[in-house]
């Protein structure tokens, strides 16, 4: 399959040619320019939801139980997890075939993991194209769902259009969680495991330290979710489509999406800028000397790299 | 205060210089490559200790026990607790002032959190920088330790000489942080709050899958602490001098040390090239309307701004 035809079955909305282009995306492949001009006229329809929080928090089963409600009400649906490779395992390390096996025969749900390690900019880069199949092929939701919770973690889900931040009693508390940056890029808060000793309090901390903050345009709502029951996912659902609908009513939407694509083009064009300086310093021995031997600093030897690339 | 004089303060070891030289990294000054160029030949003495894991396991209480050994023994230490800005708090939440207090009158230790927002290329580039300045100004243990756990974390965790993975009963087990991606990356594993139900299931769960793993040239050790009483920190001190002999012996810490400065100067070549293309954009309204209209992918549109960069 080339990458016209694989452009071609996503529009299709075939499933092989759907995965075919989340490999190419996860591999970093030299088809991603062409793909990408392909997809892109397509997209936009899709809503976009990313879910994030510390490990163990039932962000799995949330996405699960979306995916669920999502069929219900007749809406095609596409989970994305975002997962670095493991060289133990060589790739994700489980859920996906589980997951899949509920839906094995509905072609309007996909449920994938992406490794990200392949490709150069990292989930940063990745995800954003991922999503764009995924839209391009007619699912109605994305749902992206990170593993760890970090810096690059927090600014995938933040670059979908609603974003939910999960915590669960005992599982990095909420003072954790605003020490990481987490709380602010949240458009929703789920807390789960709501039938657990502490969850209420956990609610209680979230909602103190919102009273904190400045009063905000739009206010996250602190929703109880036992995800593995499906109790408090319907109201879940619908704070997810209150929230859509305030964005585009109050046009955040809009320019939300527009900064995401102006920092995706910023970055995709300092990562193929620093893979040309990459494969100068590879090529240059004296040059990898002189930083071993601290006669020049990483500032100086990138300068130096640069007004080679940019002659002028 | 100049650049100058701060580079003179650094070396001559003067605590007010040294939390200067800090800010400038966190803000992203422009005074950073003469920063760089004159702390970088004064480097590479100071042991460098990585600290990453879930948020609660005790990173922080195991940062200030290792202060305590280190001091016992006779070390100048340094901690740098990575933190991302909270635009709620406008800084660091914690820790710090707290922490600060029990050796507030002793010039041999260093403990600040660093925001890295304000630095453009995040973390990635803003810790180095700060090593560079406490490896500089004399310091002979800088201890890096992050707030969250996600990809970005994990490669500043990795980027320093003996990486130490946190784990404890209850928040994020074994197989999360393997999904993560964060197992590979240690060099010792720490078991931390072993005096609470479920630290044995922890490290039998944790030495099971890495006996999964291939056998490496270093095998990394699986300790039991409960750092709030101290508890196991002496053989935590111990495994972390064994790693550096074994880094040492083997060749493996020149050879990390060259991978991580290339890597830097990668990073920083293409986040100050990203910063040139991402102003062209900026004053490009036509070209941000073919992007906003679908008219032109992110990837032409990356293309277009790096031929108008480095003609020819």
């Amino acid at each position: 399959m080339d990458v016209d035809q694989v452009v071609a079955g996503v529009l299709a909305r075939e499933p092989r040619a759907i995965a075919r282009a989340i490999s190419l995306v996860e591999d970093g492949d030299d088809g991603l320019p062409t793909l990408s001009a392909g997809v892109f006229p397509h997209t936009g329809a899709a809503a976009t939801v990313g879910l994030t929080g510390a490990p163990g928090v039932g962000k799995s089963t949330i996405a699960t139980a979306l995916v669920r409600t999502a069929r219900a009400v007749g809406r095609r649906v596409a989970v994305l997890a975002i997962d670095p490779t493991s060289p133990y395992t060589g790739g994700a390390l489980l859920g996906d075939r589980v997951r899949m096996q509920e839906h094995a025969t509905d072609p309007d749900v996909f449920i994938r993991s992406m490794a990200t390690r392949g490709h150069l900019g990292g989930m940063a880069l990745a995800a954003p194209e991922a999503v764009r199949i995924l839209d391009a092929a007619g699912f109605d939701l994305v749902v992206v769902e990170t593993v760890g919770v970090g810096q690059a973690e927090i600014d995938v889900a933040a670059a979908t259009d609603t974003t939910l931040v999960v915590l669960a009693p005992g599982l990095g508390d909420a003072i954790q969680m605003a020490k990481a940056g987490i709380l602010e890029v949240a458009d929703v808060f789920v807390v789960n495991k709501a039938d657990r000793d502490g969850a209420a309090e956990v609610q209680r901390e979230l909602k103190q330290m919102l009273h904190l903050g400045a009063a905000r345009p739009w206010e996250p709502p602190v929703l109880a979710t036992a995800a593995a029951d499906g109790a408090g996912i319907g109201e879940l659902w619908n704070d997810i489509e209150r929230h859509r609908a305030w964005l585009t009513s109050s046009g955040t939407l809009a320019a939300d999406r527009e900064a995401a694509v102006v920092q995706e083009v910023r970055a995709l064009a300092g990562e193929r800028l620093a893979t040309s300086v990459a494969a100068q310093l590879a090529a240059d021995g004296g040059l990898r000397a002189k930083l071993r031997d601290r006669a020049l600093d990483p500032y100086a030897a990138a300068d130096d790299l640069i007004r080679r690339l940019a002659p002028g």
